[in-house]
């Protein structure tokens, strides 16, 4: 059986960005986004993001200025807080576990390209999904690159860019991020 | 004398985001950011900063998009200019002396929050104060984290994380930033 | 024959911002900008941008909250892609080959200003071009600084502070960027 773009898409697998399927999502969803960020009122506001999310828990907030590409593809936990214009490109599914905490300008980017620029120019995209486990903290204008899985109790400092996956309850700082400090959950 | 919530936050001290008093305020500040940022007219949109700023020069100017946690814990001197998308997280008060010039994108975080989970979980936070001399110009795109002072003349090249202060003089650049050179000011 | 103040800035030679030709021409790149980023259909977006842009392939598209100084100064070619919040400071010419492809809060910065602060202080400033090649993709949250030349084929790295300028079919990361790939065209 043939996959639709949208499943290679979401699979990771390449995939064609202007398939009609994925250009109705992505303007959709660009109006779900206009929406969301006119929206003053908070407790409306959440509830606008909740319809977006493929997933989250019943208390989420998110600041203005929240950018993504399709919503559906992103799963957020209980308690989760993301601060001004973060953005979220979500072609793969980046998923947030409870308690996750983002502080302004925080990118989360799943979405990539081939390197070679006769393949790129064709159109044919593919993503890795973002994997962010519990109580995870990522500090101001920090960037996730596309395939980057974070254990508990991480902490991104403000600028770090995350090229690699990182264990429970590191501190990671840098660019390209390194760990700079292990957490002592016991202390 | 016990301290509200409010006055905690300011001095630096452990308190609770979610105090009614200061889920007040920032209800109101994000109110007031969004007439700034819809206000096309130059003069009333300066206007408009002073009333949310705490203390600031005749002559200042910010470009769309400025976002800010409270406003009333930010200071600038005389002369002042952000270009588009500055983010101003003012927990803690930051103060920018005369000719303060800001790239577009620049990020001033006082605020932090606790590395072990438990406690960054139970809504404690805390946050540092930002100090900045005259006459300093910080590139696009740069951040500076809770804490640091930055003395007069200061130039924080484009994409700088600042992580610690730097004395007078010094043109800063990295991630975390250094000093790259020492501006002759008899020269 | 006396250059205008616009004719310096274009040329790279100092020249005053407060200069009324060009605080004429900024508010009204702010009120195109502003029709630009309130404008949901993208057919008719793009029509506006291009009305925008000194010239332009038949095919671009640009996401929400483009921030640019003027337009008139930024070239891009055919099939052209800027994700969400890309900022331009073009006071001197930014020229993108065919296929450019920018990831969201790309940064690419021709303005700067006198290190010393007297001088700064004065409002004299300037500025260097930025010129790009063909099918060239930016990784989000990069930063271009002024006078870079990036060759055909160049891809930046998420994050990267782009300080130098890089040859054809070069992978650059980091802060500074530095090589860490060569595409092989061939391959």
């Amino acid at each position: 059986m043939m996959r639709t773009e949208k499943e290679k898409m979401i699979l990771g697998e390449l995939y064609f960005s202007e398939d009609p399927e994925l250009v109705f999502d992505r303007r959709k969803a660009r109006e779900k986004m206009r929406r969301i960020n006119l929206e003053n009122d908070s407790a409306r506001r959440s509830e606008l993001i909740k319809e977006v999310l493929c997933a989250c828990g019943q208390h989420i907030f998110i600041e203005h200025d929240f950018a993504f590409d399709y919503g559906y593809n992103i799963k957020v936990g209980e308690n989760f807080y993301a601060n001004f214009h973060c953005t979220f490109l979500d072609t793969c599914p980046i998923t947030i576990g409870k308690n996750g905490m983002l502080a302004p300008n925080v990118q989360l980017y799943t979405a990539t390209h081939p390197l070679h620029p006769v393949k790129r120019n064709s159109g044919l995209e593919y993503g890795k999904p973002i994997t962010i486990g519990d109580n995870v903290w990522i500090g101001g204008g920090a960037i996730i690159v596309p395939g980057v899985t974070l254990g508990d109790n991480v902490v991104v400092a403000a600028g770090a860019v995350v090229t690699k996956s990182f264990a429970d309850n590191q501190v990671v700082a840098g660019n390209p991020a390194r760990v700079i400090k292990e957490i002592d959950i016991n202390g």
